[in-house]
Protein backbone atom coordinates (compact mmCIF):
# COMPACT_ATOMS: atom_id res chain seq x y z
CA UNK A 1 0.00 0.00 0.00
CA UNK A 2 1.13 3.57 -0.70
CA UNK A 3 2.72 5.75 2.13
CA UNK A 4 0.02 8.05 1.41
CA UNK A 5 -2.89 5.84 1.67
CA UNK A 6 -1.70 4.52 4.34
CA UNK A 7 -0.85 7.68 6.33
CA UNK A 8 -5.07 8.95 4.91
CA UNK A 9 -6.38 5.98 6.23
CA UNK A 10 -4.69 6.35 10.21
CA UNK A 11 -6.12 9.86 9.90
CA UNK A 12 -9.34 8.82 8.80
CA UNK A 13 -9.41 5.99 11.42
CA UNK A 14 -8.49 8.12 14.08
CA UNK A 15 -11.76 10.19 13.79
CA UNK A 16 -14.11 7.20 14.26
CA UNK A 17 -13.71 4.76 16.72
CA UNK A 18 -13.08 1.25 15.66
CA UNK A 19 -15.28 0.07 18.38
CA UNK A 20 -17.94 2.09 20.12
CA UNK A 21 -17.63 3.84 23.50
CA UNK A 22 -18.42 2.45 26.62
CA UNK A 23 -22.05 1.82 26.81
CA UNK A 24 -22.90 1.64 23.14
CA UNK A 25 -23.68 -0.93 21.03
CA UNK A 26 -22.75 -0.81 17.37
CA UNK A 27 -25.37 -1.74 14.71
CA UNK A 28 -25.16 -2.62 11.09
CA UNK A 29 -28.12 -0.96 8.92
CA UNK A 30 -28.70 -1.64 5.41
CA UNK A 31 -30.96 1.65 4.16
CA UNK A 32 -32.74 2.72 1.17
CA UNK A 33 -32.92 6.29 0.17
CA UNK A 34 -34.18 8.46 -2.82
CA UNK A 35 -31.58 11.20 -2.36
CA UNK A 36 -33.78 13.97 -4.66
CA UNK A 37 -33.89 17.30 -2.70
CA UNK A 38 -31.33 16.08 -0.17
CA UNK A 39 -27.74 17.17 -0.09
CA UNK A 40 -26.33 13.74 -0.23
CA UNK A 41 -25.38 11.29 2.73
CA UNK A 42 -23.11 14.00 4.71
CA UNK A 43 -24.22 16.57 7.33
CA UNK A 44 -24.16 20.31 5.68
CA UNK A 45 -25.50 23.44 7.26
CA UNK A 46 -27.07 24.19 3.72
CA UNK A 47 -29.96 21.47 3.65
CA UNK A 48 -30.99 18.28 4.60
CA UNK A 49 -28.79 15.54 4.60
CA UNK A 50 -30.02 11.31 5.27
CA UNK A 51 -27.48 11.74 7.62
CA UNK A 52 -28.92 14.26 9.69
CA UNK A 53 -32.31 12.35 9.10
CA UNK A 54 -31.30 9.43 10.71
CA UNK A 55 -29.15 10.10 13.56
CA UNK A 56 -32.35 12.11 14.36
CA UNK A 57 -34.49 9.52 14.32
CA UNK A 58 -32.59 7.29 16.22
CA UNK A 59 -32.34 10.05 18.81
CA UNK A 60 -36.07 9.56 18.70
CA UNK A 61 -36.01 5.97 19.09
CA UNK A 62 -33.34 6.09 22.14
CA UNK A 63 -35.12 9.09 23.88
CA UNK A 64 -33.40 11.91 22.46
CA UNK A 65 -29.91 10.86 23.40
CA UNK A 66 -27.50 11.95 20.56
CA UNK A 67 -26.08 9.14 18.30
CA UNK A 68 -23.87 9.32 15.74
CA UNK A 69 -23.24 7.42 12.40
CA UNK A 70 -20.71 6.22 9.73
CA UNK A 71 -21.56 5.19 6.18
CA UNK A 72 -19.56 2.99 3.68
CA UNK A 73 -20.64 5.84 0.91
CA UNK A 74 -20.34 9.58 0.83
CA UNK A 75 -23.59 9.93 -1.90
CA UNK A 76 -24.01 13.59 -3.58
CA UNK A 77 -26.72 15.51 -3.36
CA UNK A 78 -29.61 13.69 -5.70
CA UNK A 79 -27.90 10.65 -5.46
CA UNK A 80 -29.63 7.49 -4.54
CA UNK A 81 -28.88 4.16 -2.91
CA UNK A 82 -31.31 0.78 -2.62
CA UNK A 83 -28.42 -0.90 -0.05
CA UNK A 84 -26.17 1.38 1.88
CA UNK A 85 -24.61 0.19 4.83
CA UNK A 86 -24.03 2.15 7.74
CA UNK A 87 -23.58 2.09 11.30
CA UNK A 88 -24.65 3.16 14.40
CA UNK A 89 -23.90 3.50 17.63
CA UNK A 90 -26.51 3.04 20.17
CA UNK A 91 -26.96 3.12 24.12
CA UNK A 92 -26.41 -0.91 24.90
CA UNK A 93 -29.14 -0.73 27.79
CA UNK A 94 -31.90 0.11 24.91
CA UNK A 95 -32.45 -3.63 25.19
CA UNK A 96 -34.08 -3.69 21.71
CA UNK A 97 -33.44 -6.85 18.64
CA UNK A 98 -32.54 -6.20 14.93
CA UNK A 99 -35.93 -5.90 14.01
CA UNK A 100 -37.45 -3.09 16.44
CA UNK A 101 -33.83 -1.06 15.20
CA UNK A 102 -35.33 -1.95 12.00
CA UNK A 103 -38.76 -0.96 12.13
CA UNK A 104 -38.24 1.76 14.70
CA UNK A 105 -35.68 3.73 12.85
CA UNK A 106 -37.99 3.27 9.87
CA UNK A 107 -40.82 4.63 11.73
CA UNK A 108 -39.38 7.84 13.02
CA UNK A 109 -37.86 8.41 9.49
CA UNK A 110 -41.33 8.74 8.12
CA UNK A 111 -42.40 10.89 6.22
CA UNK A 112 -39.41 10.70 4.54
CA UNK A 113 -37.43 8.97 1.31
CA UNK A 114 -35.38 7.20 3.11
CA UNK A 115 -35.88 3.75 5.33
CA UNK A 116 -34.20 0.52 6.90
CA UNK A 117 -34.04 -2.35 5.34
CA UNK A 118 -32.06 -4.49 7.54
CA UNK A 119 -29.91 -4.11 10.66
CA UNK A 120 -28.05 -6.46 12.66
CA UNK A 121 -25.63 -6.42 16.14
CA UNK A 122 -21.91 -5.49 14.53
CA UNK A 123 -19.33 -7.80 15.25
CA UNK A 124 -16.64 -6.42 17.18
CA UNK A 125 -13.79 -4.44 15.19
CA UNK A 126 -16.87 -4.08 12.52
CA UNK A 127 -16.63 -0.38 10.85
CA UNK A 128 -19.35 0.57 8.44
CA UNK A 129 -16.37 2.11 6.10
CA UNK A 130 -12.95 0.50 7.09
CA UNK A 131 -14.67 -3.05 7.12
CA UNK A 132 -15.97 -2.87 3.27
CA UNK A 133 -13.84 -4.33 0.69
CA UNK A 134 -16.30 -3.58 -2.60
CA UNK A 135 -18.54 -0.77 -3.40
CA UNK A 136 -21.16 -1.09 -6.63
CA UNK A 137 -23.10 1.37 -8.33
CA UNK A 138 -25.70 1.38 -10.82
CA UNK A 139 -25.63 4.49 -13.30
CA UNK A 140 -29.19 4.27 -15.35
CA UNK A 141 -29.35 6.63 -18.44
CA UNK A 142 -33.30 6.75 -20.19
CA UNK A 143 -32.29 6.46 -24.08
CA UNK A 144 -35.47 8.04 -25.96
CA UNK A 145 -36.84 11.12 -27.31
CA UNK A 146 -39.52 12.00 -24.28
CA UNK A 147 -38.62 13.21 -21.20
CA UNK A 148 -38.58 10.93 -18.30
CA UNK A 149 -42.26 10.83 -16.55
CA UNK A 150 -42.87 7.49 -14.66
CA UNK A 151 -38.78 7.27 -13.94
CA UNK A 152 -38.43 11.04 -13.67
CA UNK A 153 -35.05 11.75 -10.83
CA UNK A 154 -34.10 8.19 -11.04
CA UNK A 155 -32.64 8.49 -14.69
CA UNK A 156 -30.23 10.59 -17.08
CA UNK A 157 -32.28 11.84 -20.32
CA UNK A 158 -30.39 10.79 -23.39
CA UNK A 159 -32.30 11.96 -26.37
CA UNK A 160 -29.35 10.90 -29.13
CA UNK A 161 -29.54 7.18 -29.28
CA UNK A 162 -26.85 5.62 -27.57
CA UNK A 163 -25.06 2.33 -28.88
CA UNK A 164 -24.43 0.29 -25.67
CA UNK A 165 -22.06 -1.95 -27.49
CA UNK A 166 -19.76 0.57 -28.57
CA UNK A 167 -19.98 1.84 -24.87
CA UNK A 168 -18.77 -1.61 -23.36
CA UNK A 169 -15.96 -1.86 -26.18
CA UNK A 170 -14.66 1.75 -24.05
CA UNK A 171 -15.36 0.85 -20.96
CA UNK A 172 -13.48 -2.09 -21.33
CA UNK A 173 -9.87 -0.11 -21.33
CA UNK A 174 -11.02 1.59 -18.29
CA UNK A 175 -11.43 -2.04 -16.11
CA UNK A 176 -8.06 -2.53 -13.74
CA UNK A 177 -5.79 -0.93 -11.48
CA UNK A 178 -5.72 2.63 -13.26
CA UNK A 179 -4.27 6.86 -12.43
CA UNK A 180 -8.24 7.76 -12.90
CA UNK A 181 -7.47 11.97 -13.07
CA UNK A 182 -8.47 12.19 -15.91
CA UNK A 183 -12.58 11.36 -13.89
CA UNK A 184 -11.69 12.79 -10.49
CA UNK A 185 -13.59 15.66 -9.24
CA UNK A 186 -11.21 19.01 -8.71
CA UNK A 187 -12.74 18.97 -5.38
CA UNK A 188 -11.78 15.13 -4.52
CA UNK A 189 -9.71 14.86 -0.93
CA UNK A 190 -8.22 11.14 -1.79
CA UNK A 191 -4.67 11.24 -1.23
CA UNK A 192 -4.06 9.01 -4.39
CA UNK A 193 -5.61 8.95 -7.88
CA UNK A 194 -5.08 5.16 -8.49
CA UNK A 195 -8.06 3.12 -8.27
CA UNK A 196 -8.51 -0.77 -9.63
CA UNK A 197 -11.99 -0.72 -11.20
CA UNK A 198 -13.02 -4.54 -10.80
CA UNK A 199 -16.08 -4.34 -13.37
CA UNK A 200 -17.16 -1.68 -15.46
CA UNK A 201 -20.20 -2.82 -17.20
CA UNK A 202 -22.70 -1.66 -19.70
CA UNK A 203 -26.16 -3.05 -21.16
CA UNK A 204 -29.19 -2.06 -22.65
CA UNK A 205 -32.85 -3.47 -21.75
CA UNK A 206 -35.62 -1.73 -23.94
CA UNK A 207 -35.15 1.86 -23.62
CA UNK A 208 -32.78 2.17 -20.65
CA UNK A 209 -29.00 1.92 -20.93
CA UNK A 210 -27.24 1.08 -17.28
CA UNK A 211 -23.87 0.93 -16.52
CA UNK A 212 -22.45 -1.01 -13.79
CA UNK A 213 -19.68 -0.26 -11.71
CA UNK A 214 -17.78 -1.84 -8.84
CA UNK A 215 -14.49 -1.42 -7.61
CA UNK A 216 -12.94 -1.19 -3.61
CA UNK A 217 -13.35 2.54 -3.34
CA UNK A 218 -14.10 4.86 -5.90
CA UNK A 219 -12.56 8.67 -6.41
CA UNK A 220 -15.20 11.65 -6.17
CA UNK A 221 -17.41 11.55 -8.60
CA UNK A 222 -15.66 8.92 -10.97
CA UNK A 223 -18.64 7.17 -12.29
CA UNK A 224 -20.94 10.17 -12.89
CA UNK A 225 -17.11 11.38 -14.65
CA UNK A 226 -17.35 7.67 -16.57
CA UNK A 227 -20.77 8.01 -17.64
CA UNK A 228 -20.65 11.28 -18.90
CA UNK A 229 -17.63 9.97 -21.53
CA UNK A 230 -19.44 6.67 -22.13
CA UNK A 231 -22.51 8.47 -23.42
CA UNK A 232 -20.08 10.34 -25.98
CA UNK A 233 -18.58 6.83 -26.86
CA UNK A 234 -22.61 5.56 -27.24
CA UNK A 235 -23.71 8.76 -29.30
CA UNK A 236 -20.78 8.37 -31.78
CA UNK A 237 -19.27 11.28 -30.99
CA UNK A 238 -16.31 9.97 -29.52
CA UNK A 239 -14.56 6.14 -30.76
CA UNK A 240 -14.39 3.74 -28.11
CA UNK A 241 -10.33 3.95 -28.37
CA UNK A 242 -10.50 7.71 -27.64
CA UNK A 243 -11.33 6.23 -23.27
CA UNK A 244 -8.16 4.57 -23.51
CA UNK A 245 -6.30 8.01 -24.81
CA UNK A 246 -7.83 9.57 -21.83
CA UNK A 247 -7.16 7.61 -19.34
CA UNK A 248 -4.02 8.16 -20.23
CA UNK A 249 -4.12 11.37 -20.05
CA UNK A 250 -4.53 12.04 -16.61
CA UNK A 251 -5.85 15.22 -17.32
CA UNK A 252 -9.67 16.09 -16.24
CA UNK A 253 -10.36 18.63 -19.28
CA UNK A 254 -9.57 15.67 -21.53
CA UNK A 255 -12.69 13.80 -20.13
CA UNK A 256 -16.65 14.41 -21.10
CA UNK A 257 -18.78 15.94 -19.00
CA UNK A 258 -20.12 15.27 -15.30
CA UNK A 259 -23.15 12.86 -15.61
CA UNK A 260 -25.94 14.64 -13.66
CA UNK A 261 -26.74 12.72 -10.03
CA UNK A 262 -29.92 11.52 -10.54
CA UNK A 263 -28.78 8.27 -12.68
CA UNK A 264 -26.17 7.22 -10.03
CA UNK A 265 -27.95 4.15 -7.40
CA UNK A 266 -25.63 2.81 -4.74
CA UNK A 267 -26.90 -1.10 -5.14
CA UNK A 268 -23.96 -2.93 -3.36
CA UNK A 269 -21.34 -2.60 -0.49
CA UNK A 270 -18.75 -5.92 0.09
CA UNK A 271 -17.50 -7.46 3.38
CA UNK A 272 -15.85 -10.10 4.17
CA UNK A 273 -18.55 -11.66 5.89
CA UNK A 274 -21.95 -10.13 5.23
CA UNK A 275 -23.20 -8.39 8.16
CA UNK A 276 -26.68 -9.20 7.56
CA UNK A 277 -26.33 -12.73 7.45
CA UNK B 1 -70.96 -12.30 -30.25
CA UNK B 2 -73.64 -12.02 -27.54
CA UNK B 3 -76.43 -9.78 -28.70
CA UNK B 4 -75.99 -7.49 -25.37
CA UNK B 5 -71.96 -6.62 -26.28
CA UNK B 6 -72.86 -6.07 -29.77
CA UNK B 7 -75.82 -3.67 -28.69
CA UNK B 8 -73.33 -2.22 -25.93
CA UNK B 9 -70.42 -1.63 -29.10
CA UNK B 10 -73.34 0.64 -31.27
CA UNK B 11 -74.07 2.61 -28.48
CA UNK B 12 -70.48 3.36 -28.08
CA UNK B 13 -69.52 3.71 -31.09
CA UNK B 14 -72.27 6.29 -31.82
CA UNK B 15 -71.36 8.43 -29.45
CA UNK B 16 -67.45 8.61 -31.00
CA UNK B 17 -67.10 8.99 -34.56
CA UNK B 18 -65.43 6.06 -36.37
CA UNK B 19 -63.43 8.96 -38.20
CA UNK B 20 -62.63 12.62 -37.78
CA UNK B 21 -65.24 15.38 -38.09
CA UNK B 22 -64.49 17.30 -41.46
CA UNK B 23 -61.59 19.37 -41.70
CA UNK B 24 -60.01 17.29 -38.50
CA UNK B 25 -57.10 14.56 -38.59
CA UNK B 26 -56.82 11.77 -36.33
CA UNK B 27 -53.48 11.44 -34.51
CA UNK B 28 -52.60 7.82 -32.48
CA UNK B 29 -50.19 8.39 -29.49
CA UNK B 30 -48.66 6.60 -27.27
CA UNK B 31 -48.59 8.25 -23.36
CA UNK B 32 -46.92 7.13 -20.34
CA UNK B 33 -48.42 8.55 -17.45
CA UNK B 34 -48.00 8.97 -13.54
CA UNK B 35 -51.58 8.40 -12.30
CA UNK B 36 -50.28 9.35 -8.31
CA UNK B 37 -52.39 12.31 -7.35
CA UNK B 38 -55.10 12.56 -10.34
CA UNK B 39 -58.48 11.39 -10.62
CA UNK B 40 -57.55 8.86 -13.61
CA UNK B 41 -58.03 9.10 -17.32
CA UNK B 42 -61.35 10.20 -17.51
CA UNK B 43 -62.13 13.91 -17.45
CA UNK B 44 -64.12 14.34 -13.67
CA UNK B 45 -65.08 17.36 -12.11
CA UNK B 46 -63.53 16.86 -8.70
CA UNK B 47 -60.14 16.48 -10.09
CA UNK B 48 -57.19 16.65 -12.35
CA UNK B 49 -57.75 13.95 -15.25
CA UNK B 50 -54.92 12.68 -17.76
CA UNK B 51 -57.26 13.29 -20.30
CA UNK B 52 -58.15 17.00 -19.57
CA UNK B 53 -54.37 17.97 -19.23
CA UNK B 54 -53.72 15.83 -22.91
CA UNK B 55 -56.65 17.86 -24.58
CA UNK B 56 -55.39 21.23 -22.69
CA UNK B 57 -51.91 20.67 -23.99
CA UNK B 58 -53.45 20.16 -27.84
CA UNK B 59 -55.58 22.73 -27.67
CA UNK B 60 -52.10 24.99 -26.94
CA UNK B 61 -50.57 23.22 -29.47
CA UNK B 62 -53.40 23.98 -32.32
CA UNK B 63 -53.73 27.85 -31.17
CA UNK B 64 -56.74 27.43 -28.67
CA UNK B 65 -59.22 25.42 -30.79
CA UNK B 66 -60.43 22.53 -27.81
CA UNK B 67 -59.89 19.17 -28.78
CA UNK B 68 -61.16 16.02 -28.27
CA UNK B 69 -59.62 12.16 -27.42
CA UNK B 70 -60.34 8.99 -26.87
CA UNK B 71 -58.51 6.15 -25.06
CA UNK B 72 -57.67 2.50 -25.50
CA UNK B 73 -58.53 2.58 -21.87
CA UNK B 74 -60.02 4.26 -19.03
CA UNK B 75 -57.45 3.98 -16.34
CA UNK B 76 -58.46 4.42 -12.66
CA UNK B 77 -57.19 7.35 -9.92
CA UNK B 78 -53.55 6.70 -8.91
CA UNK B 79 -53.35 4.03 -11.73
CA UNK B 80 -50.23 4.63 -13.92
CA UNK B 81 -49.57 3.68 -17.71
CA UNK B 82 -46.50 3.20 -19.51
CA UNK B 83 -47.34 2.29 -23.36
CA UNK B 84 -51.36 3.88 -23.17
CA UNK B 85 -52.79 4.56 -26.66
CA UNK B 86 -55.41 7.27 -27.06
CA UNK B 87 -56.40 9.29 -30.16
CA UNK B 88 -57.05 12.60 -30.50
CA UNK B 89 -58.64 14.90 -33.61
CA UNK B 90 -56.21 18.02 -34.52
CA UNK B 91 -57.43 20.65 -37.19
CA UNK B 92 -55.27 19.36 -40.60
CA UNK B 93 -54.53 22.51 -42.01
CA UNK B 94 -52.16 22.40 -38.51
CA UNK B 95 -49.74 20.97 -41.08
CA UNK B 96 -47.24 18.91 -38.64
CA UNK B 97 -45.60 15.82 -38.67
CA UNK B 98 -45.52 13.33 -36.30
CA UNK B 99 -42.49 14.11 -34.41
CA UNK B 100 -43.77 17.66 -34.37
CA UNK B 101 -46.98 16.70 -32.68
CA UNK B 102 -45.13 14.36 -29.99
CA UNK B 103 -42.61 16.84 -28.88
CA UNK B 104 -45.16 19.83 -29.25
CA UNK B 105 -47.99 17.93 -26.94
CA UNK B 106 -45.43 16.71 -24.66
CA UNK B 107 -44.00 20.21 -24.36
CA UNK B 108 -47.16 21.47 -23.34
CA UNK B 109 -47.97 18.57 -21.18
CA UNK B 110 -45.10 20.11 -18.75
CA UNK B 111 -44.48 20.13 -15.42
CA UNK B 112 -47.51 17.01 -15.35
CA UNK B 113 -46.27 13.87 -15.40
CA UNK B 114 -47.58 13.41 -18.75
CA UNK B 115 -45.78 12.69 -22.13
CA UNK B 116 -46.31 10.99 -25.64
CA UNK B 117 -43.94 8.53 -26.04
CA UNK B 118 -45.12 8.20 -29.79
CA UNK B 119 -47.25 9.81 -32.23
CA UNK B 120 -48.78 8.60 -35.99
CA UNK B 121 -51.03 9.80 -38.21
CA UNK B 122 -53.92 6.93 -37.78
CA UNK B 123 -55.35 4.99 -40.79
CA UNK B 124 -58.37 5.32 -42.09
CA UNK B 125 -61.36 4.45 -39.79
CA UNK B 126 -58.65 3.47 -36.45
CA UNK B 127 -59.95 4.20 -33.54
CA UNK B 128 -58.09 3.88 -29.94
CA UNK B 129 -60.86 1.70 -28.46
CA UNK B 130 -62.86 -0.02 -30.91
CA UNK B 131 -59.40 -1.18 -32.89
CA UNK B 132 -57.80 -2.50 -30.49
CA UNK B 133 -57.61 -6.23 -29.93
CA UNK B 134 -56.07 -6.51 -26.10
CA UNK B 135 -54.59 -4.56 -23.32
CA UNK B 136 -51.74 -5.42 -20.99
CA UNK B 137 -51.01 -4.22 -17.07
CA UNK B 138 -48.59 -5.06 -14.80
CA UNK B 139 -49.50 -4.95 -10.94
CA UNK B 140 -46.31 -5.10 -9.12
CA UNK B 141 -46.01 -5.98 -5.41
CA UNK B 142 -43.38 -4.56 -3.28
CA UNK B 143 -42.31 -7.68 -0.81
CA UNK B 144 -40.67 -7.12 2.10
CA UNK B 145 -40.70 -5.64 5.70
CA UNK B 146 -39.63 -2.44 4.80
CA UNK B 147 -42.21 0.37 3.57
CA UNK B 148 -41.16 1.38 -0.24
CA UNK B 149 -39.06 4.40 -0.78
CA UNK B 150 -37.76 4.29 -4.58
CA UNK B 151 -40.77 3.11 -5.88
CA UNK B 152 -43.24 4.87 -3.48
CA UNK B 153 -46.76 5.85 -5.04
CA UNK B 154 -45.57 2.41 -7.95
CA UNK B 155 -45.90 -0.29 -5.80
CA UNK B 156 -48.01 -2.09 -3.14
CA UNK B 157 -46.58 -2.73 -0.48
CA UNK B 158 -47.21 -6.37 1.45
CA UNK B 159 -45.37 -7.48 4.18
CA UNK B 160 -46.08 -10.78 4.36
CA UNK B 161 -43.87 -13.02 2.47
CA UNK B 162 -45.57 -14.38 -0.99
CA UNK B 163 -45.04 -17.41 -2.22
CA UNK B 164 -44.88 -16.65 -6.12
CA UNK B 165 -45.47 -20.26 -7.32
CA UNK B 166 -48.57 -21.00 -5.37
CA UNK B 167 -50.03 -17.59 -6.75
CA UNK B 168 -49.56 -18.95 -9.88
CA UNK B 169 -51.01 -22.18 -9.34
CA UNK B 170 -54.36 -20.03 -8.35
CA UNK B 171 -53.97 -17.81 -11.36
CA UNK B 172 -53.84 -20.67 -13.63
CA UNK B 173 -57.83 -21.66 -12.62
CA UNK B 174 -58.42 -17.94 -13.79
CA UNK B 175 -57.03 -18.05 -17.49
CA UNK B 176 -59.30 -18.78 -20.07
CA UNK B 177 -62.94 -17.31 -21.09
CA UNK B 178 -65.61 -17.21 -17.88
CA UNK B 179 -67.93 -15.58 -15.96
CA UNK B 180 -65.57 -12.74 -14.03
CA UNK B 181 -68.47 -11.60 -11.09
CA UNK B 182 -66.90 -12.28 -8.42
CA UNK B 183 -64.25 -10.30 -9.98
CA UNK B 184 -66.21 -7.11 -10.95
CA UNK B 185 -66.45 -4.35 -9.08
CA UNK B 186 -70.08 -2.81 -8.46
CA UNK B 187 -69.75 0.51 -10.45
CA UNK B 188 -68.92 -2.02 -13.44
CA UNK B 189 -70.67 -0.48 -16.37
CA UNK B 190 -70.52 -3.38 -19.03
CA UNK B 191 -73.30 -5.40 -19.87
CA UNK B 192 -71.87 -8.69 -19.14
CA UNK B 193 -69.08 -9.85 -16.89
CA UNK B 194 -67.92 -12.52 -19.41
CA UNK B 195 -64.33 -11.96 -20.16
CA UNK B 196 -61.46 -14.08 -21.81
CA UNK B 197 -58.26 -13.57 -19.98
CA UNK B 198 -55.63 -14.54 -22.17
CA UNK B 199 -52.89 -14.41 -19.60
CA UNK B 200 -52.04 -14.43 -15.87
CA UNK B 201 -48.09 -14.84 -14.85
CA UNK B 202 -46.83 -13.93 -11.82
CA UNK B 203 -43.46 -13.79 -11.10
CA UNK B 204 -40.82 -12.93 -8.73
CA UNK B 205 -37.45 -11.14 -9.18
CA UNK B 206 -35.60 -10.53 -5.89
CA UNK B 207 -38.19 -7.93 -3.59
CA UNK B 208 -40.59 -7.81 -6.29
CA UNK B 209 -44.14 -10.12 -7.33
CA UNK B 210 -45.50 -8.98 -10.49
CA UNK B 211 -48.57 -10.13 -11.98
CA UNK B 212 -49.14 -9.69 -15.96
CA UNK B 213 -52.96 -9.70 -17.32
CA UNK B 214 -53.86 -9.86 -20.89
CA UNK B 215 -57.20 -9.78 -22.39
CA UNK B 216 -59.22 -8.19 -25.07
CA UNK B 217 -60.78 -6.39 -22.47
CA UNK B 218 -61.55 -6.24 -18.51
CA UNK B 219 -64.04 -5.66 -16.23
CA UNK B 220 -63.96 -2.44 -14.02
CA UNK B 221 -61.27 -3.30 -10.82
CA UNK B 222 -60.65 -6.64 -12.18
CA UNK B 223 -56.80 -6.62 -11.99
CA UNK B 224 -57.14 -5.13 -8.79
CA UNK B 225 -59.49 -7.51 -7.42
CA UNK B 226 -57.65 -10.54 -9.16
CA UNK B 227 -54.46 -9.28 -7.23
CA UNK B 228 -55.95 -9.09 -4.07
CA UNK B 229 -56.89 -12.54 -4.22
CA UNK B 230 -54.18 -14.06 -5.57
CA UNK B 231 -51.78 -11.98 -2.31
CA UNK B 232 -54.09 -14.14 -0.30
CA UNK B 233 -52.99 -17.18 -1.70
CA UNK B 234 -49.95 -15.72 -1.88
CA UNK B 235 -49.38 -15.38 1.89
CA UNK B 236 -50.56 -18.58 2.28
CA UNK B 237 -54.03 -17.69 3.82
CA UNK B 238 -56.33 -19.13 0.68
CA UNK B 239 -55.37 -22.29 -1.19
CA UNK B 240 -54.95 -22.00 -4.84
CA UNK B 241 -57.69 -24.21 -5.66
CA UNK B 242 -60.17 -21.08 -3.44
CA UNK B 243 -59.75 -19.39 -6.66
CA UNK B 244 -61.41 -22.07 -8.41
CA UNK B 245 -64.32 -21.84 -6.21
CA UNK B 246 -64.61 -17.85 -5.94
CA UNK B 247 -64.59 -17.39 -9.90
CA UNK B 248 -67.37 -20.73 -9.62
CA UNK B 249 -69.52 -18.76 -6.83
CA UNK B 250 -70.03 -15.32 -9.21
CA UNK B 251 -70.27 -13.10 -6.42
CA UNK B 252 -67.91 -10.61 -5.07
CA UNK B 253 -68.17 -10.80 -1.63
CA UNK B 254 -66.41 -14.52 -1.99
CA UNK B 255 -63.50 -13.04 -3.61
CA UNK B 256 -60.51 -11.28 -1.78
CA UNK B 257 -60.14 -7.21 -1.29
CA UNK B 258 -59.70 -4.69 -4.38
CA UNK B 259 -55.67 -4.32 -4.32
CA UNK B 260 -54.67 -0.22 -4.12
CA UNK B 261 -54.21 1.51 -7.40
CA UNK B 262 -50.99 2.11 -7.44
CA UNK B 263 -49.31 -0.78 -8.25
CA UNK B 264 -51.32 -1.05 -11.70
CA UNK B 265 -49.43 0.17 -14.65
CA UNK B 266 -51.36 -0.34 -18.05
CA UNK B 267 -47.77 -1.86 -20.15
CA UNK B 268 -49.36 -2.30 -23.88
CA UNK B 269 -52.57 -2.20 -26.21
CA UNK B 270 -52.51 -4.44 -29.11
CA UNK B 271 -53.99 -3.99 -32.28
CA UNK B 272 -54.38 -5.45 -35.87
CA UNK B 273 -51.69 -3.38 -37.01
CA UNK B 274 -49.32 -1.50 -35.14
CA UNK B 275 -50.14 2.05 -35.28
CA UNK B 276 -46.61 3.46 -34.85
CA UNK B 277 -45.24 0.98 -36.94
Amino acid sequence: MPSCVVSRLRKARASVADNPAEGLKRWALKLEYDGTGTVGWQRQHNGLSIQELLEKAAAKLVGGQAVSSATAGRTDAGVHASAMVVQIDLPDNAMRDARQIRDGLSYHLKPHRVAILEAAAAAPGWHARFSAISRAYRYTILNRPTRPVLDIDHVWHVRRPLDAEAMQRGANYLVGRHDFSSFRAAACQANSPLRTLDKLEVRRAGQYVTIEAKARSFLHHQIRNLAGSLQLVGSGQWTPERLRDVLAACDRRQAGPTAPPEGLCLIEVGYPEDPFA
